[in-house]
């Protein structure tokens, strides 16, 4: 964490200095630059996003009257994991949270198909694929964590609850294009309708959505005939691995995925309920939590199973189902979008292979930062476009797994009774097979303006462009600190660009040259008094270790003079851990290379250590000159 | 963290539910169990610990008229972190801190020695001392730490601001021994006296303690005649180090102590002065931070030093002094202590080792589980006396070993000039073999009543009895979690009896056996209706891996019943870590062994696993039954 910049400020450092929310006199009094549509996981995680940039007019408005307080949601990927560090809460959410570490497998016993048995254990993420573990937490916890950021940011963004959207305009011409009207619900304002104008509108208003219907799209897909009940209990079992992630299935009586939760004692149990007759609606059933535990007793024998206490509990049909585009933008290309959808109010999916959350809080990492580009003048509109192409195929992959997934699940396991069932072997197998998907570190954004073709790759096979870049440890030159380079890449809106050096240094002093030099392109988008890395944060890692680099041979591009003091920022050169070579681990060329890293931590560009125009090009393929 | 065991809550559970503070309803109003007077380290130390107990009635009252903003103390040890941890809140300040990795040795030029040179680099904390490092952190933000601690325990507890200590009467047969009086200087209230009654009074009230002239101690000492001034700043400098903790010696002009601080750009300097003459103080040389800036920048040379901020600074004389007992006991034995004295009001010195408010911290880590188990009746008042029996012999090593660092710093390095000067590898040297002592690891309580004899010390090398327990990974059966064995010690007033397996569990279904029988000590000792392990929690740790030990097959008291829905506890039975395996690394006893471990994490006890009666005369040797 850097702070005390410009003056030793007491207090916590999170709580930033607010500014003035009002915006500039002449800001009309119900006008802002983006309005977000639901306090779910998309809607706060974009909300957290914007809240940082004092410059933006950020509301978000809530149909409920209050913060979720329990139940829905509650696996954390790998990578949203990672994204949560950007946003610096990853050290509550980890020390809060269960931490899947492994899954276990149960299955027909061969000699007495009545029973259970273990049928297998496995790591549950694969070593080396993240520096975070896979955990379990309370979505409404989740929430508390961006509401908390949101709160503590320099705009004090918090949201106005008890608004149920009731429609929008949007006039392409008007300074604030999008015109949404809400009813009040909140005590007081009953049955007033508020009317809020906006630059940008992005509905995170779940699979109900009504500023997707507002658009035009619809989510399109099959609600399969299947029901599974959720329930997250407290009870007492002498079922051994209840405190393991568990895929149980029985012979007769269906399958249960078993979940363990934060605190130590309470658990989550997916039940499958028998099959629906087409055309028939849970509703239809008066399932109750007493179903859900008789069919979880079923399952589980011969082990006992008494619940205590059901904390929550519901019903629900699986069904895949996809908007086939994200925004408000006319097929012809006319116009840019105006309107966004993100998370639920785009994609619906079971919740068994813990995605839902994840996928819709990385929908809304990948548009915050580029609404902040083009509100801030960095980028033009047309980059918007970016966010429907690179999220709907994500979307796409995911509702493909989660079908395949949802089947298996569903599918008795094979028997002589059962000739076409699933093989636990198989399902073992594919489960292991999709662990890297389900983690989320293999999502991967085609090129695009925001990323290259794939020219240099061979310079960095370890960070393949359009994934996630993958952090591994570095020594930190200035104060010999061990820490990840990943953790260099925060949720401010700001690329990297890091560069890998050659032997002994080659091509750092070279680079940093053409950085710092009068027509740098770092220069031109750059705006005139800001910070030199206000826009693109240049790092640099070296190959010895830290006792062979010395900080007074560094660059003046890499001790960086900032704020108003002009002090030294002594945090941009880092040299690799002797003891887990990132140049090793992720195979830069031996004469390095340059990794560009996006504002979401995707990898954007690999090139050459001496490609200075070719970076300079790629920049300037999107990134306005700054004033 | 465990929590939900009596039904879901929803919200951070960091928060706890608030008991009734007010007390039973015969208490007199200003009465309370525990009274403590100053917020520094010690006081904050003391009621975050006292807060937790929901039956324990608890004030703290200090004199100025809110929490500390800046300056002061700023090291924390690497054992003050492990402390934090039992509190909870090491992760924030792993986050927020500056982490000291290395530090570095400069030294006058041998060829011009007007300047100074690189002189040597060393890591600041060797290898397997602590699981965390040496950070630096203002002092203001670990009192918000313990604070927010206090204001989310059961008790709700808050200081009461603008309240000076006055004087306090002892009547040793009074139900409320100890009376004080205060006086308010809080507004509306001034002039005004308050009288609050208390079973036990602590006295944290800071080297010119009130509390501690009241029972007629004094600090004993000298007040060497060397005057330091400290300071932090934001500065820019070509001192290439600037972001390494650094010992610098010049020729002429004296030594500076550099402590890069936590945010990346601020810095402390502590810088030698002139020498005073006899009888001179501080107070009448009128210095200014000017003067402080000016010798830094002589010591510098050749680098430049240029201050842009002076965040905080003080000077300050050196003076080691001692009291030679920290309660109010009389030396005839005649009756048990009621007033304690903790922190700078038992022991003051010299800041830059880094001690003081680490060794204030664990003064009062000391004493408050002990007064919790006076006050809940587990224990008679008489083990009061090890208080101030254990930390006294601690305060002298301290100040043994800060007044021989504090010459070396303030003598000049050995030269043709200076022939008795200290030579700098010697300088060097000394800070190296100093390095576990200031790490706060080898601190060690000699025998007494809650400490043994070390009669099978041999089972166990690495758990030296009266040292604090050294953490090690180990990883959790039920759940597969690697984790760190130390940190089920948390700061709750609990004893833990952690049980090192023989070979293949032997040893374990044996005494847990008899910790389960009829007579067992345990059932002893826990009030009847509380969970088993309320007033000693009993692990094990298993030599084999997570795979070869089953659930299924654990003994009963590995899977305790607990809280009003008897729910099963799964954390208590722990495995070896392959990678890092805990019964070499500790040199666990083939046939392994018993550790018992106080509620401050030092080490009570190491005994055979069949050490059945040994173990339960330990206990009962200062457990009381319980009803």
């Amino acid at each position: 964490m850097q702070f005390h910049l410009n003056g030793f400020r007491p207090g916590d450092p999170d709580v930033h200095d607010p500014v003035d929310a009002a915006g500039a006199p002449d800001t009309p009094p119900d006008a802002v630059d983006v309005l977000i549509v639901g306090c779910g996981p998309a809607g706060l995680t974009l909300a957290a996003q914007m809240a940082a940039f004092p410059d933006i007019r950020t509301r978000i408005i809530e149909q409920k009257d209050g913060p979720l307080q329990r139940g829905q949601a509650d696996g954390i990927a790998c990578r949203t994991m990672e994204m949560f560090q950007a946003f610096g809460f990853v050290d509550k959410v980890l020390r809060e949270s269960y931490w899947v570490n492994e899954t276990t497998f149960w299955r027909p016993d061969e000699a007495d198909r009545g029973r259970i048995v273990r049928g297998g254990r496995m790591q549950d993420t694969e070593d080396g694929l993240s520096e975070f573990p896979h955990v379990i937490l309370n979505q409404a916890r989740v929430h508390d964590f961006y509401l908390e950021k949101m709160r503590n940011a320099p705009t004090r963004l918090v949201p106005d609850y008890g608004r149920r959207f009731a429609g929008l305009t949007v006039d392409p011409d008007a300074d604030y294009p999008v015109t949404v009207t809400a009813d009040r619900l909140d005590p007081g304002h009953e049955g007033q309708t508020q009317t809020i104008r906006a630059r940008y509108v992005v509905g995170c208003d779940g699979a109900r959505s009504g500023v997707r219907k507002a658009i035009g799209r619809e989510l399109r897909g099959d609600s399969a005939n299947k029901a599974w009940g959720v329930m997250d209990v407290l009870a007492v079992t002498d079922f051994p691995d209840i405190r393991l992630k568990g895929l149980i299935q029985s012979a007769d009586e269906g399958s249960i995925v078993l979940i363990p939760r934060e605190g130590g004692y309470l658990f989550r149990i997916y039940v499958e309920m028998d099959a629906l007759a087409r055309d028939e609606r849970v509703a239809s059933r008066n399932i109750t939590a007493d179903h859900l535990i008789a069919a979880t007793q079923r399952v589980l024998r011969p082990y006992s199973f008494e619940v205590k206490e059901v904390a929550w509990w519901s019903v629900y049909e699986i069904g895949q189902r996809l908007c086939d585009r994200y925004d408000d933008a006319p097929g012809d290309g006319t116009r840019t979008p105006r309107v966004f959808i993100a998370g639920d109010a785009c994609h619906t999916h079971s919740p068994k292979a813990g995605q839902g959350m994840n996928v819709s809080m990385r929908d809304a990492f990948n548009l915050g930062w580029k609404l902040a580009a083009v509100l801030r003048g960095q980028c033009a509109p047309e980059v918007l476009h970016s966010y429907s192409e690179e999220r709907q195929k994500v979307a796409r992959m995911l509702i493909d797994f989660d079908r395949e997934w949802s089947k298996m699940l569903g599918s008795p396991p094979r028997s002589k009774a059962d000739p076409d069932g699933v093989d636990p072997e198989e399902f073992r197998a594919y489960f292991a097979r999709q662990q890297r998907y389900t983690a989320g570190t293999t999502i991967e954004y085609g090129p695009g303006v925001f990323r290259a073709e794939g020219r240099w790759q061979a310079l960095a096979p370890g960070y393949p462009l359009g994934r996630r870049f993958h952090s591994a440890p570095v020594v930190r030159l200035a104060d010999a600190k061990p820490m990840q380079l990943g953790h260099v890449v925060q949720a401010d809106g700001r690329w990297r660009v890091i560069a890998f050096a050659g032997p002994d240094g080659a091509g750092i002093a070279a680079l940093c040259g053409h950085l710092g030099g009068a027509d740098s392109f770092l220069r031109r988008v750059t705006p005139n008094g800001a910070d030199v890395d206000a826009v693109v944060d240049f790092r640099a890692v070296f190959r010895q270790g830290v006792h062979d680099v010395k900080v007074e041979d560094l660059p003046p591009e890499l001790l960086p003079r900032k704020g108003r003091f002009g002090l030294i920022d002594y945090e941009k050169a880092f040299c690799a851990d002797p003891a887990a070579d990132i140049f090793a681990m992720r195979g830069i060329d031996p004469d390095g290379c340059i990794v560009v890293v996006r504002p979401d931590q995707h990898v954007a560009h690999v090139l050459p250590l001496d490609g200075h125009a070719d970076l300079a090009g790629f920049f300037e393929g999107f990134l306005r000159p700054a004033g």
